[in-house]
């Protein structure tokens, strides 16, 4: 069994929970088999949005074929 | 005065906050004077529950007695 | 374009988000031009305070004068 | 030259070196010019598997067209 | 779902899977529910033993009673 | 909206900038709406090459289609 | 044979080499075959304590029976 | 003697040790007694610039009278 | 309530207490409410100074107005 | 008594343990007194040599005569 | 096979790349078969020297006889 | 100008300044142009000592002839 990890960062004007929830949704929107998810970073975007924007670095790892 | 440290693990399905309570609420069960928790890792476990469930590894610091 | 970076904690009864954005409010009322913040560490403060206190310490970006 | 990294973990019940073994076999079986691939963490899991499986998370670099 | 994190160092003559293993099972003889091991350090203590002797410092997960 | 984060690694003879901006070129080459790049590690290969080759590890963050 | 390590906070108004000298008392009081000292962090406490008190946060290693 | 640091990030068009000198530029304009610069992070801004834009991220030490 | 961090580094000929007393005395003497130091780097300076001088780097947090 | 530590990179075609068993075979034909080795890297070459090659960067402490 | 790693400073008032060459030209002219650098820290010394000096501190890694 | 850095563990039954400063005089003893002493880790020895041994790892920067 072998399992592959990518780097995704979501956004959310609401939580920091949606804003991980924002990456693991697309995660499983292109990917099959999401086990997992490791926060990386967590921050908040001001000066280039309307409202603050928190945002979720994250590490979501998946089953690959073998 | 000397303090000790244990690490846990909290789980949640609603947010991080839960997640960190329910570590901090076990440690509260079995310990006494337990005063500071610092947040160690965060994630989301997926595929081995039915819902997402959240995660935080964290640090409980209690005083111990003389 | 030169930033500038000050370490703030905030702190907050309700949840993280909360005591990220008490950082972020204390920043906008003293200083222009913030820009994104970056979460270093969160914690729980309880022996010292009535409730848990959720806590969190930030790096706070802003944009200096030239 | 421009080379690419990618993060796998590969699982083995027989030893470290058989775990990144797999996420090394994996990668070529997807990938062309596999370069040299870098040890980030090892591990074990005992609760969700029959025998304890060691598991090693390994960037593995390739060379990419230009 | 809380689970508590204790930090092992088991040690070989022979291997560093044995030395996390003796680590493991030192873990289970007086743990119920040990869940995942994760591997913080490696050596090799060489002046104070006969032989070469591998280390491994792990740190061993395992599920606490609610 | 969600971002994505490759790691690229760049070459140059010239400078540690041309060795960042040869992982730029190929991210923009292959990739779109490419966002930022944060250099992980820089090096130099001697043996290996005819003359001493400036390298940097960097991440590159594009936003995805939601 | 296998170690054990434990996280402790030893505090001192004298030095830093009392507070790791309190933990490692305390850990003696308590634990035997007490074996070495990792020191993880230094710190002042000022604001709850009357005079400055040195902190000295440490990893207790010690021998376990097999 | 005392120093203390502050953290800034430096931007330019041309390299990093422009966008690391226009930070201590900067620095040397509203301090006195610069003493050296730590660089902590380097990254290139793309999408919300014309051309690349290197970013140095530094601390700056400088003499505080006493 | 919120906390701010300033960076400093004293310097002591005698011990690393004094370097970081000497830091913490300089943050009183500016700066209201000092609450707690920590230690960030220590380390020794021999060639510019007649003596070797202890240094250490400490991050001081103290309240700020509401 | 003063311990001095050393850099060296170990290889083998075999295993891990080989590796870091011919950095020691390396440290002790020039050193005397070799204490202990501390694992700091690990990975494998591909790319270079006709199988492939596990490799481990170990420090290795020894004591020196006073 | 085993490489060997010492750290070097570099310094040039030109450049980084000019730091790290003269810490690798020092290395060349001392040591057989240098293979590789990586770049382990950059600053700037200010108030020591008349211009401002890039400074790279550098690991250079050179295989060593058997 | 070059520096080079060696890694050095000092011992002292006394204080970590006397553990660091066992270090640099074995530095200066074997050395020319010390210039400066940065302390990567501190720990106590108990196990293999008859009395508490503070020990001090420090790397200790020279200047080389060009």
């Amino acid at each position: 069994m072998v399992f592959k990890k990518v780097t995704l960062i979501g956004t959310s004007t609401e939580s920091f929970e949606d804003a991980v929830d924002s990456a693991v949704d697309r995660a499983e929107a292109t990917l099959e088999n999401v086990c997992w998810v490791e926060v990386e970073e967590m921050g908040v975007e001001i000066a280039s949005v309307e409202n603050r924007e928190y945002q979720a670095e994250v590490e979501v790892a998946f089953r690959v074929e073998d």
